[in-house]
């Protein structure tokens, strides 16, 4: 009960699948930034199905309208509100999962949360559909983050057991960040790309699914944003991140890689570089104590294949109360990270420009 | 700017390390729960230092002193506050870091986020002591689970390169989290604690420190727990989570592990046992679409080295704007993971009572 | 920078007078209640200009469409979206204020507030209109009371030196409630309601404008509801009620009447009426200690006169940094408190709903 | 269930009046700030007990001790939490009121609210001595106001028949204010203040008490504090206002005076003051659309009579369900309006360090 990312600058994101239309609202952003609509799109396609075999062939016209909070392309300081109608539904598809949970979709949790009132077509409230909205609002966030020197960028870290190579936690620049942020499917390698992409096919052929990872990288976030205790940037930006549907694990620098490391490996001794203080090495991603250190902020998440897969599950009959088997037709993604990917860069634009505007000076 | 878990119940952590007292205040739990104070004091125990050669050789006084939400040890419904006094400081170790911020540790961050005007003495605000009012009011938050009938509990899951047995995430039972609950540096195998009790030894010969994870889990959730987008019990769970210092990464069910897992692996077939619906296994860690599905959560923490080592490390001067050496004095903890074991539990504690008060019923 | 009411159920509102379209977002209403459209449309058409002599001539369009939160018609439990198009802008109209800022409107303010980035267009997102977003989600907070019992109503209780007759604050019925919230500009008094009007045209014909006070009554709201402290009907109602353009006070029960009275007098004698507890009067407005006490709720609300009038008026030129005059042209309400009314009560509602919605039941 | 004043700087107020101790946490002051303990001091004696005839000869030592969020007297930036120690506690006066809820108290409301588990002692959590550390912290609050120019002061603008002369909105000053800040039972006129204390005085020797209203200036704000919609200062104020027991109204500038006023009257016209911009009245109290506008802010609120009173009084008995009789004992303000001042400016001084807070350039 509460759709809503961040505590200063807060989104709402709203809608179903199969209703009138999805949105998001921002609360709001800094008044004065020119917002250039084409980069929205760039991301709008980026998460956009259909463009390729590893993607679902809905067909989605997912370019937002923007109903306020802008003037002449420039933020007023009023709420932004972006709406995106629905379209393509095939409603009939999901006739036969009413009663039928999908196996390890949020279907049977969410009936039992919401007494059964829970649209249930094509996920409803849940659906991965929800995270366009959430990416047209991120890339407003990414723009007035950019106009402040600050650049969010990922790529997909892995595949099955295929994987890219990882960003340089030290040396990561803007450019290569802002090379990636123009692709669909944005890999550093492309025999890491292709190889990926030979697997996600696979699993299609299959009528499977398959899971993956995605890397972030922040370049450019200036030393001393975030908060101690539990506004930190790891408290914030994983509470974003997880408002992305199939992501089940974050990571912070070298994240689970600690474990069996020593402190004397893992502490990024500190130099002058310049004025500027700086780290030899990033295990900390940039963060510590919760707070920004001049360093690139380095994000890595996990997220589990999709569970929309064309083989026959068990489920249950909640109408019945008997056992019974489940096959779920329509069309479905056989890997969801590469369109993930711009939603999850998205959700962490917006928590750091919710935690730089709760940076006040007075 | 918010030293604040939860959006329903909300727990406010403060106090510095060296000011006269920490503390936390719950606003708050429900009225009519009998709290037992030998339990809060069984978490503090797990957390508190100097029991064994693993820990620091500090000497805390941990007892809570309850100032307000208590009548007869009943909830009465009004905010619950307790403090902890400091005593046994020895400011005096940290005079030499004052303009020399420690390698990896909040120093130089906090010193840009609060202009210089931050408490640097033994950490200050970002001190890993402020996990004592958080381990006690989470203490209450377990209380008012458990009478509930939902045990939250953990183990440490790996330090270094030993490892203890990971919990069977289908068949996890109360009684083995309420066991684990009362030890110090729980484990289920007492190989693998003695491994780990080895490795942080040989850590703290060499004036090292070495890191480690832990699994916590929860059973007895029922379904329906978690509302979608921004407050799934993986939001909120990892929001609190990260307010443990060294915290680095979190992941649900198997996490990381889903990147190379096939949909038809990952998925959990459900069925009905008696009434209840359960799942064959548990890859989604007992929650889907950010809400229990009844389930036992699954849930792993992983923390880096604790930063304060006694070799000497690069640091920067922030008076003299020169690079510097620093070598750090006093005592530190090897390895922080079987302290900040209960933390956690408390943080997972104290989100879950925060998403189970949101669950109204109209 | 929160255009957001409530803290469990949040409603955020959001638009601009000359943008594209209006509208609010309810983060989230319980799910399994059935809306209906038509108490919603008459809900719009109190609040609608254009339909007498006592309100502005502007013809607007206030059909809400509902784009998510529904399926049919029943609420699903997620957040429940609202737009309203705008139409009938003359923007011209507002070319001559774009910096000189109308005297007693936020243009000034704002101006400052948000570095002239605003739009200054009608009002832009200060508009009245933004009211009517507000006034559809309060129709459907009030159908969800409703269902529980609960009924909000309301009058306008005085214009200029006209005034209505007071509710009677311990026997107010919902009968009584529910013929005035069918009305526009609902009194109780007819003959008050002539005086009113009489008023409003003098004010009219003159290019001046009048003030007014409305009072609002909720019955069936049973004792217990509201928290201590911060969280008491008396601060979420007010908070909510200032959302409302023009209002400048509001007053519980007796309000500044209590300035003059002795606790003998003020006090409300309690008694068993069967089996439950009533008091004799009511001059507590039914909340004690910031709690519903099971009386009526009794909140009047005063509104200053329009700001907008014909005649000339000082003001400054933001651009030659030099005194000026202004005259307002365009079509604006000689008196806003009958159009106010039900949008105060949707707030009321709203911030009930809110309230209720947070008290849990463990 | 959120005792929580604010938003963005958050002080949470904690405690009951039979229990250990009460006090506060403020999530948190910007840092840098030095605090005059001496000037806390002056504002807890203005709100202490037991000073003069008007007030209860309670002896309540309401020294607080700051645990918290200062070093050497400077904010750190980190929570800053300060409690008072309960004493002089005669808890049996309290024994025949455990079933019998005094007329008009919080008592049978918050009964219902907490099931009978709250603390009744004094008013438990609902006590008006939980305005000793909203007042402390609110003095933290006043000074970092006033080191950014800001000066918050009120009097008893009235006590039953006997008024004060109300502020001149337009033209007062600081120097004013600070010297009606420094004073208890603060009047302009000596002479209204001693009739005051006659009416008060009355009241007593009847066994009575009597109601009264205060008026707050804040003079220094700057324009541009505060935002649309629902945080406007009018919002934020006044729900931080309702914190403070008996508050039953609030008005802003003319308040309820505007319902008889013509927008001719009651507009503001502008002008320039050298190169800043200033109304020619104020009836506005300083605030058009919610934000600033550079004059005065002028706030006028409503106390209602103690309704602790010595004369016998109609209740019910909860636990035999039948009518009962009740009288209360003990020593009781019979004039809450001059120690409730110091509290409801420090409500107002808190409310508006949180929308300062707020207003970020990025």
């Amino acid at each position: 009960m509460s759709s809503v990312i961040g505590s200063h600058i807060k989104t709402t994101v709203f809608g179903e699948s199969h209703g009138p239309a999805i949105g998001a609202v921002m609360d709001a952003p800094p008044a004065g930034y020119k917002i250039d609509f084409e980069q929205i799109l760039t991301q709008m396609h980026r998460r956009a199905p259909g463009k390729d075999p590893t993607a679902t062939s809905r067909n989605e016209a997912d370019t937002p309208e923007f109903l306020s909070g802008l003037k002449d392309g420039i933020t007023t300081g009023a709420p932004l509100a972006a709406i995106i109608r629905n379209s393509d539904q095939r409603s009939k598809n999901y006739d036969n999962i009413a009663f039928r949970p999908r196996p390890s979709h949020a279907d049977f949790a969410a009936s039992v949360r919401f007494g059964g009132f829970n649209d249930i077509r094509g996920g409803g409230n849940f659906s991965g559909r929800l995270t366009a909205p959430l990416t047209a609002l991120g890339a407003v966030a990414r723009q007035i983050l950019s106009a402040n020197g600050i650049t969010v960028g990922g790529h997909v870290l892995g595949v099955g057991h295929s994987f890219d190579m990882p960003f340089d936690p030290v040396n990561i620049k803007a450019d290569e960040l802002n090379k990636l942020n123009k692709e669909y499917f944005s890999c550093i390698s492309s025999d890491a790309k292709e190889a990926m992409t030979k697997e996600i096919a696979e699993a299609k052929q299959n009528g499977d699914s398959i899971g993956g990872e995605v890397e972030i990288a922040v370049v450019g976030l200036p030393a001393g944003i975030g908060s101690p205790t539990a506004r930190g940037i790891e408290n914030v930006v994983s509470s974003a991140v997880f408002t992305v549907p199939a992501v089940k694990g974050i990571e912070f620098g070298d994240g689970f890689g600690f474990t069996s490391m020593k402190g004397s490996e893992a502490n990024d001794q500190m130099y002058y570089d310049g004025d500027t203080v700086k780290c030899r090495t990033n295990h900390n991603g940039g963060i510590t104590g919760g707070i920004s250190n001049g360093m690139p902020l380095i994000i890595r998440v996990a997220l589990k294949p999709t569970p929309s897969i064309a083989l026959e599950q068990e489920t249950v009959n909640l109408s019945t109360k008997q056992n019974d088997k489940l096959t779920i037709e329509g069309r479905h993604d056989p890997c969801i990270v590469p369109r993930a990917l711009p939603a999850i860069e998205a959700a962490v634009a917006l928590a750091l420009l919710d935690l730089i505007g709760e940076v006040t000076k007075l």
